[in-house]
């Protein structure tokens, strides 16, 4: 961190600054340039709150130099990490693609959906048991009785599956059924659920807010591996910025930055990131070319008559030209599909 | 709701339309212009769901007519409703100052926080136990011993207390020991918790998304009161922009916004919404004099030692001074401090 | 257009608001719902502010029906239109890539990134003359100095040009030397100057402003389009976010979507949409997988040395292996580069 | 400036870096850290550009110490200036409002408009001859014979006008006859009509853009002082965000932000800020609350035939009514009106 003194700052004031750095156990470092006086903190004393600093008598501002994430960073693994689930490993050459509906409406619509999937090259069934709804009046989801549903079709189909949990009280519960834990976007700052996915082992699907920078992201991914769990899958499912024609603006260029952050896995969200199902294939091939590690698409029977989200879901036969059209570019940048 | 057809969309896509409305129990209203016919649907029946109408063919969107919010409205309940919390009541003419450090740090920081903020004329004592926080790495508040400790203040200075709760399972303990319950920024979202304390008949302030709507906000507070509180208070904090200087940009506008489309108390935080305590005054000004019916300021003994969001706290004598300097912003709106 | 009346709107105010309509030469067409009113204006009258109406009494708000731009749409004109700029064709099979220096600093160093993003497979050059700055104090350009340098390096060259026109009186001296004429995003708004270029018959390549929704874009191109000049290529160049890791959030979703609205060729800037040379090539190839008819690069020979934006720049040799690279991308789309 | 190493860049890395930096006239100065090399640059040497040294070898990134602004800083100029027009002062004690209509329509209605706001209090009359407008099909101003008639109501009301100027070209045209010149948000970076304003010495009224931060603001006020008009008075007039509800979101907190950063005058426009009339007179009182100098504020004799933006204007007897409740805030914050 580095202290900028105001303009004509004391040297009481500087020298009150650097008395309470090293009181930390870390060095200070004085520049002194024609307008204002720079102090860096050197060392590895007790952490300073930056809030503290600027308070004192003449700071006039702190700048962060090191990234606040240690175990997510590319500096601390430099090489990619991947995660496992039963045959699938995400994150390495093969691209993972994760389909099926929003929300588990029925054991036969999960079931008609998990077929299509799997027949178009699908590795991980994904629906929704607690959806989290902007209203108290929309359809919730199947709760437990969605999540007996999916057990059911996993045995019958046979393809990892997963599925959201909202609540820290729900982990145990829905790792008795799920492969991969879902976190939603909207529970990116969920600290007590991040904590709780964290002491499980089970591989966590990592959602980054609508609202968060891809540094929260990282700080949140940072909760979970340091409560013990390694198995983190970043998931960018756009933001919300001043444009209203797309329901969110899904930022593909998080996925080269994250490359070069983090050594995590990072799927793509084209359903929710874009709000619409005509805008999904192009988004889908557009996050394969700048190198994600998957997918992760809504894909209902019958659109038309889905319980949440149907605009943004793709019906079997258009996510089934989808995964066609997708393997060419896979190929391109160095990939399989 | 209104349909809104493609240009050229079939008599039977029309049709199909119309069919699916009246299913549900509505009736549908066409209108045929020169280059589109645009459907509405009148009556009560079953919901639907927007996203069903705007997959079925030839439908180019949805238009939605009627807020989404109902037991949140002022059409629903016309007059201002007001919080009471022991003799203070929040939506009345008087306003109500509530002030306090962010972290609750020691019972010797917290005491004197109080004391001080009661003698300027604060109202309500702030304090946080439960810290959510962005880094893992970070100070996350005292816990259980923090709302002893604010329970032990609390009697000895008499003032009623506000805390945040972070999670369902907490909501219990918290209630035992707080007067009016927090949903901070973070938690809008956090549909779980909304439900636990819209099940508790505690009052409960709720803090605006940094990246959340008005409407949003609206809908978290029917979430609160469909579960059976009416006691809610809204909370202006901040909205996330592209501008840097601040820390969030303090959306002022939505003071009278929220005025003109609910009945339920507005209080404002200049703290959260600035993040420099050099801005909480001219801002706290502001809110008052836009119609607000009350502030959450940070105060802390010695903010340059401050275990979270020094940066933000105002010292007890600047306070005093702030306490002062509203008054007459006060009476200027008709209002009493 | 759809009026909303207020819940509890009087019929002497619902007849007001018919009769103003009626007074512009279009019909009236209401729809009595449980709750609110709704009146659709129908018909080719003169054109009715949606101001004045909601300014009426009794009016909640109004909602737009149609789009309001015409000669950009793709009802208006079905087929992509194409922009042909010497052997050039934009918004064919073939993509186009541009490329080339931020500014024309000398005729060595045009001459040098010339030679080399030709000889990579570039089919236009770029180069500024006129360089808007956020700073008085920074390097604004050659002026026409650097337009002559260009004209020399075209000759020897022999690849059309692009550079930015910044003013009015400045666009008939640039139309004597660029092949194609350049809107800066921070001009997109820049109504006079739009006018000016929409009545030259030069090319223009239109960026989108940092701040400016799609349908912003496409009414800035419908400026120059109704002064009658319709070679009109749009840029997707980045919005400004809340993110700050990238210097924009370029929105590849911008792609499809202008695909679905309007008939004009897009390309893209990687280079301006990210702020650094690293994310140039991922970002690239999502652009053409995202169906993108070409892309806009920044090339310098020292980038360390460049006097704008060098930091986004790419080396030759790194130009040369993104061409390479794009190539399957190309294919894998069903286009040529 | 600060530049940051990368994590284990090679002292010759180092040693490029800091013969860089002498060779500009500046001098280097080392901080070793346990993980980052950082080196400051101190000196008035030839500016050096951030991104030229982004891009040498090893570099991570820089950081900025000094703002960019000078003439505008406060730190240049500690005393808060003024702008004086005919009788009034800009910047002093007394508040200064400016009113009238956004677009001239006839001489009837701005010599209504002006009889009406005159009367009520206002200090200087506006009304727009040439209208930025988002589309080439609404009413772009009545141009130079706008312009006759304002200066004709100006004699007959005695009021000094404030009218936008829109193109370089048009400067000395407009200055023949209003007493401000107002720059749109729309071309708060249009360099070529900042410059020929900054040659001109009429005051200048510099709106912030849309989707511009305050050192962006700060920037465009330093092109016009850069060029020799000192009379420049700032006003913020809304933000874009995510919030649809309000046109834009007015950020009263940039009002006690550039009271620190800046000495010149700021003025808030609460009627583009809000986009509605009934957002107005809150926003007007939280805006003199927080320390504006002033108001510009839209005032129409019938809003609901306004050839622009009647939607947001006030009409005569409200804004009576809201002059009338300004003077005790004005008196609260010590200001008179």
């Amino acid at each position: 961190m580095i202290v900028v003194m105001k303009q004509g700052a004391s040297s009481t004031q500087i020298s009150n600054v650097v008395a309470r750095i090293e009181q930390s156990g870390c060095s200070a470092h004085l520049s002194e340039g024609e307008e204002r006086t720079i102090i860096g903190i050197i060392g590895n004393g007790r952490p300073l709150d930056h809030e503290q600093i600027e308070r004192m008598s003449g700071v006039e501002r702190t700048v962060p130099i090191l990234r606040p994430f240690k175990l997510a960073s590319r500096e601390f693994h430099p090489h990619n990490s991947v995660v496992k689930i039963n045959g699938c490993v995400i994150g390495g050459e093969q691209l993972i693609v994760m389909a099926g509906p929003c929300a588990i409406e029925s054991k036969a619509q999960l079931g008609e959906a998990a077929r299509a999937v799997k027949e178009a090259g699908a590795h991980v069934l994904r629906g929704g048991a607690f959806k989290p709804r902007t209203s108290p009046y929309s359809f919730q989801g199947l709760g437990e009785e969605g999540l007996r549903i999916m057990a059911d079709v996993r045995q019958e189909i046979d393809l990892p599956v997963i599925t959201e949990v909202t609540a820290p009280d729900l982990v145990p519960l829905v790792t008795t059924f799920a492969n991969i834990l879902q976190i939603g976007a909207r529970n990116m700052h969920n600290y007590a659920l991040l904590h709780a996915v964290g002491e499980s082992q089970r591989p966590v699907l990592l959602k980054r807010g609508m609202m968060s920078t891809i540094e929260e992201l990282l700080m949140a991914a940072e909760y979970i591996l340091s409560h013990g769990n390694s198995n983190v899958i970043l998931c960018e499912r756009g933001i919300r910025t001043f444009e209203t024609y797309t329901r969110n603006t899904l930022d593909i260029s998080a996925v080269p930055v994250l490359k070069e952050l983090t050594h995590l896995p990072i799927v793509v969200d084209p359903s929710h990131g874009t709000g619409k199902w005509s805008l999904v294939e192009p988004m889908a091939k557009a996050a394969i070319a700048a190198g994600a590690d998957g997918l992760i698409i809504e894909v209902h029977p019958r659109p038309e008559e889905a319980l949440s989200d149907g605009g943004q879901s793709l019906k079997p036969d258009r996510f089934a030209d989808l995964m066609a059209n997708l393997a060419p570019i896979a190929q391109a940048v160095g990939r399989t599909l």
